[in-house]
């Protein structure tokens, strides 16, 4: 107890809010730094070097429309576009951290995408053969999942953290990922095409974590900043419905050819349709994209869709009337976007849903082929049963639970040291400290006509 | 007459506007009847479904890419983008109902799909052999321009419904929509792949009919509020935007396969650039991709498609000056986004075009398969001859003018009813009524050395 | 002198700001020409043509999936996003010029397309059969990038040209760019893809001269308008997101069909990664796509692609904060969006990065197939060796540098002619001048209890 104490009130110091040379400092060094490990690892694969049309002939492939960029592309741009406008513009909400929002959102982006392609190529496609990681059109749109998690984990703490914490965060939260993904995804074998369980059980969990770890209890200093304006909210809806547009994309841009994507795109589609309630359109509209991402490749059947989409919009619209404001008197989790409304309960219900539906399935639904394409049932994993796959999935669940908030509690405790240049409680949420911003907008002066006069006045 | 006096009597007694309770009732029970239909009707087809595998052994189909989701996706995404960003952008140009604008607009689509998956299902792809609907991804294109016609027909009554009486017109208007096609497209043969008389002409006509019955003649007291702002005016044009980029593959979205989307997609791209009408930028703009809606797959030629972008952006902008003035004030309707300009007219004007290109059409310009899949002149119809085909496209532009006005009219006297809680005529245009404001910009107050002040402040 | 004098003071009569005549009339005529010519000159080609059934058979092509649409769509309309939306909303950061920033850009791309599907038809795709140009989605995408040149320049001028000025620019420019174009792509055989030297080195100091040509010595007379405000920054970053995201979909365009695509996009991607500078997040952030430009479908090396940004986001952002004003001061060139950071060094980087990978590669890295097809080295180019290749590179920056520079300041006299109604000194960056602008926001008057004093005020 003594000793946490202590620990509090060392970093609870008066806080240096200074990030003018710590930021690009830290920027530049992480910059070099990938510059150096790409050369020596990152390489193309075999569908975009120029050896692909050698490639194609010898294992002749008849058009080069099957090169997988073509499968992959548009959902690939989809997805790109929800990281950086559907995320950036969905935290555009308050009234004087928009540049902010968009700004840090790309800022993470940008830099967790280059270590995401690392940590995932190390654990998921090196190749044995000389060393290297071979990347595609896949390994973008995993990268980008992967940043997914992280900015999730940013809404929960959007306005109180400094940039150069933001990259701590980021850094260790996409080495959690890669890990927590790879036990998953490949130790455990739980399928999870639109990571209801990998990217949103885990990133808002993690991000809820350090949250609580670096819980203000007196942020209500700020709260004259915390709160939206007319068009701030107006930006923020185009956020969410790029976001909300695009899920379908989301969902389905790395399961099978084929079917699979076909599927998937469908489930999401009919499942986002659901989601309506007016009074907190923003937040749960995506609460259904989120839910159904475990099972979107699975037959859920056009109604199973419905279904799962009207309970999410229910339970997450009365996380946002009792279980938020709850959270914050009680468990001292103080929750900007309201992330546990829109990823963490959503997430763990897709979990669920995705190993119900797998323990249900039956050959009489998918076929034999499509049994053993759509969960992969293939080598190692030959004699699985669908039954036993649901037991997988629930254990992946489990996992990503367990990485989420574990993985919170210890990167939480590292930013609450006072060195990283986080906001007094009396200035959260305020563009002012890290932007120069524009005047406002009232003063512009009209037209004079004794132009001299203005003249005088602007000297 | 006395009869319609006492029915107008009864109309306009005082309204309650109060839909805290009514509305959520409505989407409730919405929401349940659809899953239960969804449950019984609707299952995936045979490219979407797990058993695609061994269908594509069956059919010899020799590589994934072949599953229409390739053909279709991308022009689906884009559609998908205009429906939710283009219309619900563009009409956020009323600088106090901008909430309402993509909100309203965001609620009339999801649920308006639903709706119109079943209904077109029921109609065009109900499978004889189990009763069911079997859906992919044309069908959720499908669903997507059914629901365009109805947000085209909010465009007239902007402002002055309440969501309840949304969701009626939305009801009806796709119900009407679905019996409209089957008889355009089925019965009588006519083609339309970009719906300038299904969609356009159809819901243009259709939000005026309503318009006109609702006609409210002290409108002018809310007129502080029927206006835009600077910013508001730069959402809208973010709307605009949108809806005119993505016209090319919104006409090309479910033409044939090959040369008709290629066709389609360039035809509708050329008439766009024509359009450049500076002062009436954000309307007439987006005629142009109207009027090529029937004829975009056929053999317009690029100098065609040049011409009727051309005289489209000149009678949209003379619309603006002459006529929706004109029908304000003596023909009593009402035409808060100017349809009349953007959707009625030039949706006429593509079906006449559309007439006459399929009757002028040779053997000579298409080439005998060319002219077979072009206009499908195949089963029943193979002794079709192009001068009759143009006879048959006319007809169809009759049908959708009765049905828009004729259903409009019905329809429109079902929504005066005084229950459905439409907000008084001095109080329209007002997002107040329907969302939670925030508080404005101006409030923003400095940070102050003394937080106690501010605290009492705000106590 | 006495004669450069002379034309000074021609040039500096008062100016009539009036376009409200010309400037439709130029419109029309324009307009009327183009149907013209379009109708002599312009088809479509095989691939869109009705006559594609006849030709797949014939050319034995197994499915309508290798219609050339379905490689290039997804990414054409990624570059239409780019023109339209992309530099339209990058140019809306002036806190009275958003109007003018969006509609002008429009009106510079609709009209400006046209002409480029003519001028480039001529130079490269007529065909000598029949004397037609046969037109595809490459046309287009085409016709996209020699547009975006344009409206690169209209970056150097914003806010200070006429309408009636950009369409005179807009027509000049293209003419030259197909010229220099077709210089450096054909007759050097000069390999470009993403356009690094002829779109955006040609298009930086073609706007910079016309700037220079143009100096306005009292600018600062304008400069309360000269600025932004909150919301105007924040719209501007959607413009930026949304070219920065694209820039893979930029680059791949119109690579070849496979590996060319696959590497270009991923090649964008990673360097795009790179910049996250923060301050100057809304400029630098794009130099990066331009800078690999040229060398996107080379085999760069994922690391190489990193290089390449990291240098051009430090060298673009000390020009923000160095060249610019040394410009401004010193060279007389008022720059008003940067493109001199933004587009003129990181395209001549581009090039010469280009260049250098061009006479590095080597048949051990790209194969003897892959080595032929990135470089094309077909037809009368069959026995070019990469390191002279490496050559004709550097030439082709050299060409586009004098086009930009000569065409620059030839167009810059040309506009300098009082004629042409541009604003004055005191008046630009202005929308006033151009568009009938909403009354402001604070005048939106409270609703009264006493509708008759309200209706009285209005009268």
């Amino acid at each position: 107890m003594g000793c946490r104490q202590s620990f509090r009130q060392c970093c609870d110091r008066p806080k240096n809010t200074n990030v003018r040379i710590s930021l690009p400092a830290v920027c530049f060094v992480w910059q070099i730094v990938m510059i150096i490990l790409f050369g020596i690892f990152i390489r193309y694969d075999q569908e975009s070097d120029a050896h692909w049309a050698e490639y194609r002939k010898f294992q002749n492939i008849s058009s080069d429309i099957e090169n997988d960029f073509y499968f992959r592309y548009p959902s690939f741009q989809d997805v790109h576009v929800m990281i950086f406008v559907g995320f950036g513009f969905l935290m555009t909400f308050l009234k004087r951290y928009s540049f902010s929002a968009v700004g840090f959102n790309f800022l993470i982006a940008a830099f967790g995408l280059q270590w995401a392609l690392l940590m995932q190529g190390w654990f998921q496609s090196l190749d044995p053969m000389d060393g290297k990681i071979k990347i595609s059109m896949e390994s973008l749109i995993n990268a980008d999942f992967c940043v997914a998690s992280c900015l999730i984990a940013y809404g929960a703490v959007l306005g109180k953290l400094s940039p150069v914490q933001l990259m701590v965060m980021t850094l260790f939260g996409i080495t959690l990922y890669a890990v927590d993904e790879f036990i998953i995804l490949n130790l455990i074998h739980a399928r999870d095409a639109g990571g209801s369980m990998v990217i949103h059980t885990f990133g808002a969990y993690y991000g809820l974590s350090i949250s609580w770890m670096l819980y203000r209890p007196n942020l209500d200093q700020s709260k004259r900043l915390n709160g939206s304006v007319y068009h701030s909210d107006v930006f923020a809806m185009i956020g969410t419905l790029f976001l909300w547009m695009f899920w379908p994309s989301f969902n389905s841009a790395i399961t099978d050819h084929g079917d699979g994507q076909h599927r998937a795109a469908i489930n999401t589609y009919l499942l986002d349709m659901v989601i309506g309630h007016m009074v907190h359109i923003q937040n749960s509209t995506l609460a259904g994209g989120v839910a159904v991402g475990t099972a979107a490749e699975f037959m859920l059947m056009p109604y199973g869709s419905l279904i799962i989409g009207f309970c999410c919009g229910i339970i997450s619209t009365l996380g946002y009337i009792y279980i938020t404001p709850f959270m914050e008197k009680y468990l001292k989790i103080q929750d900007t976007c309201g992330i546990h409304n829109l990823h963490a309960m959503p997430g763990v219900i897709g979990g669920i849903v995705g190993a119900v539906t797998a323990a249900a399935a039956s050959e009489g639904v998918y076929g034999k082929a499509g049994l053993i394409n759509t969960f992969d049932f293939t080598g190692k994993w030959k004699d699985m049963v669908p039954s036993r796959q649901g037991g997988h999935q629930a254990a992946g669940l489990c996992i990503a639970l367990c990485f989420g908030v574990g993985g919170g509690i210890i990167v939480g405790c590292i930013l609450r040291m006072p060195i990283w240049g986080d906001a007094p409680d009396d200035n959260c949420f305020d563009d002012e400290l890290y932007w120069e911003l524009p005047e406002d907008e009232e003063s512009i002066p009209p037209i004079l006509e004794d132009n001299n006069h203005m003249r005088n006045r602007d000297v």
